[in-house]
């Protein structure tokens, strides 16, 4: 399959402005919109963005792929857009940490056939522009959710585009995408929340923890709007695993008081053999 | 004061290794033991240690100062050995993360007034002289709980000692340091645990988490007998940290299980205006 000639990012933020960068990077011409102006015109005056979209995205269809990197409620709206105006586009994906929400929009949407859910797992707890980097996807996973319509075009472009930028795809239905990440990515945050909350109502201050503490707690600088949206469009899965969280740690206590040397060890070596051989990198 | 010009460093772990490392890099001749045949031998193999200590001790006065770099049970060990063969010996410490077992111990011995307990807040999951650095010490706070009957001599010598490894040290009680530990490093140690715990028995590998849900869980990976040891000397406080998080994560299910968006934004925003400014970098 020959490479796009021209994608449309809306949304140019740590995702979007990465996924911008990298493309740019390769040769792809890359038109744009943020309603966020100073990232729009940081992207044009770096010369990532190449041609600003119209607000309306009514001249969407000058690109082959348009990728929406915009968060929760906002995805869906600008899926909307698109689907108004898009005829000729090969490809819409998106960019979100869940996957129910979007792929079902899509699916009720004029576009359902030339959808592919996309979810780069990768970032950190920064956000905006100035966060994005042209190599942030290289070697780590994307996963991909087509609607349940999707051409195997779509799924083959979507593939290629995520493959261009150094990463590696994972395909799965968005059900079994968003009760694993309840998991592997939305309860660790939440806990790295918890802790964080703790800490603060002890009247611990962030500058005296030490490299273990400042790891743990490190999700808790991520953007709140964001993060809400996750754990919403998520919820029933990210409850059931928290309380699996919370039962550990009631455990852990239980142990602390009872002083059983032999169960806490017997835990903490449990823990250590689940983090690998990998693990003391 | 003048350098030590000699240091005896008992203990050639993660921790022991980078003191000897530090100060043999510095020009003090360092002396050294550990059970563990491997670590003395790539010690002394490597040109960091100078000289082997007889295993019963009874040649510590050929040092200035000893650092006893074991943990749990064992230092309080060593402590006692040393006790009985120092005469001339100006200044005892350790490195372990809890300070009143320690303390207490070298109160009711006959080296309390030479005793300053230290806790080098540094290092990470790994252990063992393998995972040793001259410069881990650098810039990071070394905790100093000087014994109820310390010299002001002891006291300044540990202090020298930390400093001329590049580290800032912060003198306190010992109740009052195990108190702050617990909330600044037991208690999110053992939070990544349980989290580790969680999603291992829901079946989750390690290697499907992603850059986040890697940060949280990465003191998993430590050594299971150090921390028990650490756990149960500290455990009332940990206990108490421990109910403060377990509540947190228990609100934060409430607010999920009832949707509440502002609630949910509300904590994520707290959350990170604790991690402060310099959270982002």
């Amino acid at each position: 399959m020959s490479p796009p000639r021209t994608v449309a990012v809306i949304g140019l933020g740590m995702i979007g402005g990465s996924v911008a960068r990298g493309l740019a990077a390769r040769g792809v011409t890359v038109i744009g919109h943020d309603t966020n102006a100073a990232y729009l015109d940081g992207a044009v005056a770096e010369g990532v963005v190449a041609q600003r979209l119209l607000p309306t995205l009514e001249d969407i269809d000058s690109a082959d792929i348009a990728v929406v990197a915009v968060y929760g409620d906002s995805a869906t709206r600008v899926l909307d857009q698109i689907a108004i105006h898009a005829r000729t586009i090969s490809l819409v994906t998106d960019a979100g940490s869940t996957k129910r929400p979007i792929v079902a929009a899509a699916e009720a949407s004029a576009i359902g056939e030339r959808f592919v859910g996309s979810h780069p797992f990768a970032g950190d707890h920064r956000s905006g522009w100035a966060a994005s980097r042209f190599d942030l996807f290289e070697n780590e996973i994307v996963y991909l959710c087509p609607s349940s319509t999707a051409t195997r075009t779509a799924v083959d472009l979507a593939q290629d585009l995520w493959t261009s930028l150094g990463a590696k795809t994972l395909r799965m239905d968005a059900s079994e995408h968003d009760d694993l990440l309840a998991w592997t990515s939305h309860s660790p945050h939440a806990v790295s929340t918890a802790l964080a909350l703790a800490l603060s109502e002890a009247g611990i201050v962030h500058r005296q923890l030490g490299r273990g503490g400042r790891d743990v707690t490190r999700l808790a600088a991520s953007s709140p709007d964001v993060w809400t949206s996750i754990m919403l469009d998520n919820a029933p899965a990210v409850e059931a695993a928290l309380a699996a969280v919370e039962s550990q740690v009631r455990s852990f206590r239980s142990l602390l008081s009872a002083r059983d040397a032999e169960g806490i060890r017997q835990r903490l070596s449990k823990a250590r053999d689940w983090s690998g051989p990998g693990s003391t990198g």
